[in-house]
């Protein structure tokens, strides 16, 4: 599977002999360099036009050191969201000439092996990683990489970082139900064991425990598996208790959507038997109804893009922390509690 | 932003200065070739791990003339679709060592762009390429890169390709909502202007047709915008038109799922008032309850990476042309057709 070929593409030594000068002027000609006088650069385009001369990226890279090529890692689930961060980011750096080499490491072991072996080295100029948390052992894998880090949804010391505010947002999600005149409301949270999910759980939850605590109320939490199943299998948990609380505050719209579907199924009618409220404004989440937490991937990747092209940049911007807004989304599954609810 | 640096990494020449031989001899020896002597081989394994030497994967490139990547281009939105082909695919490619680099091009201009300038050149070993159609113009340039191409969606003469049979599909769908008595029926289409798209289209619809032809029927189109909101425009139309068909096919979940949202809206009841049948089995198609179409992107992106694994394997395989199951999934969208809605 040899790319070279007889009669096949033209390589930079017949460039430089057309155009009379040496390898190093064709390659620092082409690039864009300096130090090359208008008059031979423009010998050198002719001369590689002429011949059909396509830069090898690898020779190139070689010669520049850089790769233009960004490093994007996704350490958790959720693919509505990673692909929608990844859209907006490719969007801006193709914009830039960046290709994007991707990394799903969407399981336990396969996040292992890539801060173990870290592929990226030598390969990327920079890289975004999509996690909302990343453990000191890796965080030293990337830092001997040795080249810009960039987080989406988490925090690095020494890096930029684009995220939202959870605690503030679970805070205005549960002081809303509680608005509502609701007393006994369910938390169902996600039981993922990475350290993403984890730390998005805790800080979502404690939000939560904060209002009904200047409520002086103590909210209930059920865990269950992520996803529409592990939601659908907390509803009817609640159900088989015979124990429904007025409101349930998904810490993820999947979860919302699978309670849903239980109580759709049950004949439980939402939001006048119970409230269902989510988090994350998953791009069905309005086709259903859902009240829930707004935040933009798309806004996220922008942001992260950019400033990673800042860093990349012939003055480099240092690295900032970013906290973008959420909003919540009034949708027709929140509503007052119901009649004699109050605890 | 040198990645060298003082007291760095070490280079090729460090370590064939320490194990005696040439770089050459390092470079053929570490990449496993034959022809090094199994005491020079070891010598030089020594020497690099004492040095703690990094191959760079651009350097062993040029001497290969492999990169260890695969260039994944993705021509159209749908982004549940191709996150969860690549999802899959993803797994094989790194299972394997290569790398992934990601084209997105959602929108005409990217995709324009793409074609015109094929970045993957030199930069990838092969490229497996999402899209129903690709323009001869498209074809050309694809195969003046000189790699093996995979397809997902569509076909390529002399390339593989993964692919449903889409007519097949929608002749099973439509001809469930016949069984079921209806004999209004309306295709919600969308109207993108990509190939990929209208090449969709224009099959599933081939496949409505037929069936209702067999009947002596004739299936109305209506023509929205893609997506939920693409959808829910079309029932808005078709409710202001006071002209509710007894069943809709929506040529795409998310037509279905936002022309749901509208009949909700309005107190229209599925199934009793109107039947609504999707395609794709969407991740939240469940959560709704809607009856469609399955297909597996998971298994398309594993069919096509193991494809391409088979096509750059030391036996070559040759291309073929998978053609993947579908099934129709019943769940509770569509039921008998209203009483005196026959025509």
């Amino acid at each position: 599977m040899e790319n070279h070929r007889a009669g096949g593409p033209a390589h930079i030594d017949d460039v430089a002999r057309r155009a009379g000068v040496s390898t190093a002027t064709v390659s620092r000609s082409l690039r864009g360099l300096d130090r090359v006088a208008p008059g031979t650069r423009q010998r050198v385009a002719k001369a590689a036009e002429e011949l059909h001369y396509v830069a090898s990226p690898a020779a190139s890279q070689l010669a520049s050191r850089r790769t233009h090529a960004i490093g994007v890692v996704v350490t958790s689930g959720g693919r509505w969201f990673w692909s929608e961060v990844i859209s907006a980011a490719e969007r801006v750096l193709r914009g830039a000439g960046y290709d994007l080499l991707l990394y799903l490491l969407d399981e336990a072991s396969g996040r292992r092996q890539f801060f173990d072996l870290m592929p990226v080295r030598r390969r990327v100029d920079a890289v975004l990683v999509l996690a909302a948390s990343v453990t000191t052992r890796e965080q030293e894998a990337l830092r001997e990489v040795d080249v810009p880090i960039q987080l989406v949804g988490g925090r690095m010391t020494g890096s930029g970082s684009v995220r939202i505010d959870d605690v503030g947002a679970a805070v205005t999600a549960t002081r809303h139900l509680v608005a509502l005149g609701h007393r006994d409301v369910v938390m169902v949270c996600s039981d993922a064991t990475d350290p993403s999910s984890r730390r998005t759980t805790r800080l979502r939850r404690t939000g939560f425990d904060r209002v009904l605590g200047e409520h002086g109320l103590t909210g209930r939490i059920l865990s269950t598996h992520p996803g529409i199943d592990g939601g659908a299998a907390a509803a009817e948990q609640l159900l088989s208790q015979g124990d429904l609380p007025t409101a349930i505050f998904a810490e993820a719209d999947e979860l919302a959507l699978g309670a849903l579907r239980t109580f759709r199924r049950a004949g439980i009618a939402v939001p006048d038997d119970i409230s269902v409220l989510g988090f994350d404004d998953h791009e069905l989440a309005d086709a259903v109804d859902l009240t829930t937490v707004a935040r933009s991937p798309g806004a996220h990747g922008h942001s992260a893009a950019m400033q990673l092209m800042a860093t990349l940049g012939p003055s480099p911007a240092r690295p900032t922390d970013v906290v973008l807004p959420t909003r919540l989304v009034l949708r027709g599954t929140t509503g007052p509690a119901r009649d004699g609810s109050a605890s």
